[in-house]
């Protein structure tokens, strides 16, 4: 494997940067600044056209001057200067550059063509690139920050990669307040060469990095993406936002970094399929990260609940539920533990209710340690730690009563040990979420985020919190994914694709297409074409009666409400009347196809859609005409493995039908997932298919049987 | 109607305060302190056993020794002291009371039987009283608190009625961090007395309070509720949250407040019914509730988004879009005036991003103004704001090139003028959201919210803030509520149903709850009990082939997938086959059920089921084997008005069945409505009947039939 090129780009031991100069207003100086202010102990070279020093060094009037090859070279110039410029880095031999410049590709065609050239002299001379249209990185292991912002100086365990630079720059503040610190991260921008893919993989191999979060306007290399994110989340979790599924959300990442969106429910697959927790927002990103960056995982889904308040506790219980886990009732014993050191009226069966209590100990420490240390939970949300901050709501108050005590006499007074409560997540190896109403201005907060234990300010994003380490826990015991092994090309579809191309085919009928979905071995009804009734009547003695009949065309794509079809006919009369009546409405030239009728309640659809970036996607879902009304669907990016094929069958919210249902038996789901795995492998293998329907997929008894079947070219 | 019991109680002249004392530590003292501290100007009498003063002021020894008769006592006393204190207020003529104390009805029996008594003087007397078991009170119009913490001087536009202290104390200084202010708020606890509804029927009338919000953990009387709500949100929004609709939940709400929970999907129901929008936290409670509070309705569904970053502006498209928002393309004349002001780059067309840009008037008021001006949107949200933070954080960077400039100097020259900015939504009566990763360190995050325009932490919430300002206007929308008029008994339902009971039934058959339904007005099969062969090949032509076959006894409620049912039976032999068959299962002497065969491929459920609280409620769903499978279901609380009636059929996911669908006709929704009418009426008038099931309710062609019934007592 060549080294990820994100190596030596958060390493650098030199860095050259054009657009630096020495106004403070212009974005490359604020840049350079952040270099030279936060720590990092590199090399800086600014490039000027004019002046002689900038920010206090040497400038340089172009990189061929340089007394040595950067490791990295920043570029924050106008748009028509990136090119030459880069070509200048590259060709004395620097080998990795931040293009910070925008007006590429996001502002239409000439800046694609712009951006093409970039590539050019990329792959002409090797030099890797972030960008552009980006805000560069961050890697706090080395104090390394070439964002406009300030850096947090204590490294943290979160890594992130973003499509936008934002978060990573106007966010920094935004993150110190809450406590939360990257280990590294970087601004992805367009993507002309360096993708998010390469900065998930480095992520995913990074010793300092305990979580990434990834924000996601497109992906470009959607297989790639998934096997990279599939090699990692077992191990480390990975959980990502996407905002481009939507018209308004599609338009407005295209203006920002040119990506390409898919629809939001092809992500939803995507992301389970690469074992990514899906985030519905940049503070849930952030914070869940946070989380997964600092607790020990969850190992069962049994949650203790301790409180001052009962409405908090009783949020965090109804939302903890929600996400699956239980607030399980605390044996005698363990409750025998608390009473003493709560109020009479007050609740010990979990959630621990203390109500109103001003000995802050006994709510941080001593009833969380007899929980932890019981073994009845696995995790534990804390809610109502608060100190300096409700004393200095309550010092205006009192002050006069306690003989006018300053504030700080005050906030001394009432201070509290916090060093047991905030070490109990490493001590009982355990995790451990803090509700609170209270932020940084609460020492109790404040002392919680600085030993990295998650506060939220709210009890229902805490539980929520404490739910998103269940996700992974259900990751790293997902089956194994054993890569799979296509089928050979089946030479008999490939000629009647072949033929059916040749006569100018759109589409293949349906004969032709269970024809070519049997011989990858999907189970499909019995059935033959007939020209007369005659024929139909044999046809239909040879298949067994009941049978459906159906007018078989490819120029007919969809039959059913058109009088193009009859279901359960039982009898020779009956098969007579039902042919000469479709062939009254499709014509009398029109085959009729003779079919098996399947009996079953459960039916359900296959499909596939080719998407771009993603290839041919796999589609499962309820089937018949639930299919529109429910939309109750789930896609994978083909092929698919055994395993990725089995999950996507529950990933629908009617999973219960695959189940014994009523008085029905389990459904076969290794015949259905194995379905799924050779609609995505005739995909592959034929690529002259641009979609393929199998609705409805009917289960008779626990078997599945394709009734109806359509591949469009 | 009788004076609301909460004026008096939001507006004493005078409070006596039981509980009261010098020490500090104690909650009466310090709920006593922001009484005395936070600027109401009402008389205070402290009542103490043993101090002569208490805070200064002369303390009684006991209720019947104070000067005048108070307007208000407040108990703040232990458990056994509360109802003989009450007892002595209410003597002296004192009208209301609030029970702080703690330890009734939430602890068991025995604290039941003290609430009791609590109600037992309320009545006796005629003193009304919020709790046991609450915090207390806030009219922000009169300085008046009774809460432990300090009050937020200025009074807001936001009433809150709250099941849990906690949100209207330990939330004060979270909520002054975020610019939110109550007009006045209520903690209810127990509710032996006053309880949630009078606080919602109240703040309904405030002229003060422009929004209500609610936190509910259970609802006592279920009827009032709805219909106080009823009679407010079409003018004046309620936004609710709801947790005890899980296992752990409802615990943690008995032992909380003693409260009765219902299920989720209930409250589901019951909000809409209402006009109640409901929240999923206590921060979109807040936030929401504080956006209704202060900004002017939304008229439309047009949103613009202005931004400085293409991350935010995608992720408030997004969510937008996905809240039923759209962000539509800004015409060539607004493109035309905003691109003059962006650079070249930047995009013009909604989302406008200004990308990296220093000049924030531009952001923050040239271009809004612009586009409010168009009359091509209905809002506007903005994200990017920010002066002090963002200079704070590239001061300690720059200072040294600006000659060692001290912080203050940098932030006043970079100090911008925000007064347009703020006054937006008023001067032309739009809402603004404004997304902001900088808190109050940040003046223009302060200015906005001093300004009541809601500033959110992050571009999803703020965009989920102007979608519930969408939810408002859908409810104001609302067809009127024209309260049903239940229909007179009918005579033969009244029959069968005494004839059942006489005979020992637990539940009606198949027949008699058809009959019960055809009774009022409800469509069934047509259908004869047939106790020969011969009988029912007589009953069969007369209902005409294909036809169902059915035992038909009360002890079998349920009679799928045992061979107790057949179904399109088209023939005579096919039908004594039949006939045979149900009986070699049932017993020879079990009554059949001859019955036409409804043939449609739509199936809905209908029922109803009564919940504490709620009384009967009624069901509408998903029918056939998807009912279970799918739980796509909605309910109301009975009796239903047309209107609601009509609402509920569309609450489901699968609602795109009602309307016309494939080659189907749109659904009969007035039928369809009725049935859902009469099945609330038929529970209301008929109290022995325990739950109704209607299983499926088949739509053949466009009209809904009842196909089968369960009808339990």
């Amino acid at each position: 494997m060549p080294e990820n090129p994100l190596h030596l780009l958060l390493h650098p031991r030199s860095i050259a940067v054009a657009g630096a100069g020495n106004n403070p207003a212009k974005m490359g100086t604020l840049q350079a600044l952040s270099l030279l202010k936060d720590g990092w102990q590199g090399k800086f070279y600014p490039i000027h056209p004019k002046e002689k020093t900038v920010l206090g060094h040497k400038a340089y009037a172009s990189p061929l001057d340089l007394p040595e090859v950067p490791d990295l070279a920043m570029l924050v110039v106008p748009t028509s200067q990136v090119a030459p410029l880069l070509e200048d880095f590259a060709r004395i031999g620097t080998k990795r550059a931040i293009v910070v410049s925008a007006g590429f590709r996001e502002t239409g065609e000439e800046g694609r063509k712009l951006e093409e050239r970039l590539r050019e002299i990329a792959k002409t001379y090797g030099i890797r690139f972030l960008g552009p249209n980006c805000i560069g990185i961050l890697n706090t292991a080395i104090s390394l920050n070439v964002t406009i912002s300030e850096l947090e100086k204590r490294p943290g365990r979160l890594g992130m990669a973003s499509q936008s630079g934002t978060y990573v720059t106007q966010t920094l503040s935004y993150l110190r307040e809450r406590g939360i610190r990257f280990s590294k991260a970087v601004s992805c921008g367009n993507e002309a060469d360096i993708d998010i893919t390469d900065v998930l993989e480095y992520l995913g191999e990074d010793e300092q990095t305990k979580a990434i979060i990834l924000y996601i306007e497109g992906i470009r290399d959607g297989r790639r993406f998934i096997e990279t994110a599939q090699r990692i989340t077992p191990r480390k979790p990975v959980l990502a936002q996407y905002v481009g599924g939507s018209v308004a959300g599609a338009r407005a990442g295209l203006s920002h970094t040119g990506a390409l969106a898919g629809p939001d429910f092809l992500y939803d697959g995507i992301f389970r399929q690469a074992g990514i927790i899906r985030c519905r927002s940049i503070e849930e990103l952030y914070s869940h990260g946070w989380v997964h960056a600092t607790q020990p995982p969850l190992r069962g889904n049994r949650l203790a609940v301790v409180t001052n308040s009962g409405g908090p506790g009783t949020a965090i219980s109804h939302n903890a539920d929600q996400g699956g886990m239980t607030v399980p009732r605390f044996s005698d014993a363990l409750q025998a533990g608390i009473r003493p050191l709560i109020m009479p009226h007050a609740a010990s069966a979990n959630p621990v209710d203390l109500t109103f209590h001003l000995d802050m100990r006994v709510l941080v420490t001593t009833i969380p340690q007899l929980i932890m240390e019981s073994g009845e939970v696995d995790g534990l949300v804390l809610h109502g730690a608060m100190n300096s901050g409700l004393m200095k709501m309550f010092h205006s108050h009192v002050s006069e009563l306690m003989g006018n005590i300053p504030l700080e006499t005050f906030l001394e007074q009432a201070a509290i040990d916090m060093s047991d409560a905030v070490t109990l997540p490493r001590k009982y190896n355990l995790p451990l979420i803090v509700s609170s109403f209270f932020g940084r201005e609460d020492n109790s907060t404040s002392l919680y985020m600085d030993h990295e234990v998650p506060v939220f300010d709210s009890p229902e994003k805490a539980a929520w919190g404490m739910v998103t380490l269940l996700r992974h826990k259900e990751i790293r015991e997902r089956k194994p994914i054993v890569k799979p092994v296509l089928p050979a090309e089946n030479p008999e579809a490939a000629r009647i694709i072949r033929t059916a191309l040749a006569a100018g085919q759109k589409a293949l009928d349906e004969r032709q297409a269970k024809q070519v979905l049997a011989a990858y071995g999907v189970p499909v009804t019995r059935e033959e074409i007939a020209t007369t009734e005659d024929e139909a009547v044999k046809n239909a003695r040879r298949i067994g009666f009941p049978v459906a009949v159906k007018s078989c065309a490819w120029e007919i794509m969809h039959k059913s409400g058109k009088g193009l079809i009859a279901l359960n006919i039982r009898t020779e009369a009956a098969l007579r009347t039902a042919f000469q009546a479709i062939r009254e409405v499709a014509g009398q030239e029109i085959p009729i196809l003779v079919q098996q009728m399947i009996s079953g309640s459960r039916e359900f659809v296959a499909g596939m859609t080719r998407f771009p970036g993603f290839g041919p996607c796999v589609l499962f879902g309820l089937g018949g005409v639930f299919t529109e009304a429910l939309k109750d669907t789930s896609f994978r990016s083909a092929p698919l493995s055994r395993t990725e094929a089995e999950e996507m069958l529950f990933d629908i919210r009617a999973k219960e039908l695959l189940g014994e249902f009523r008085d029905l038996p389990a459904v076969d789901c290794t015949a259905l997932a194995g379905i799924l795995q050779a609609v995505g492998a005739i995909a592959l293998i034929h690529s002259d298919i641009a979609e393929i329907d199998l609705n409805p997929l009917i289960i008779a008894g626990s078997k599945p049987i394709v009734a109806d079947a359509l591949i469009v070219f």
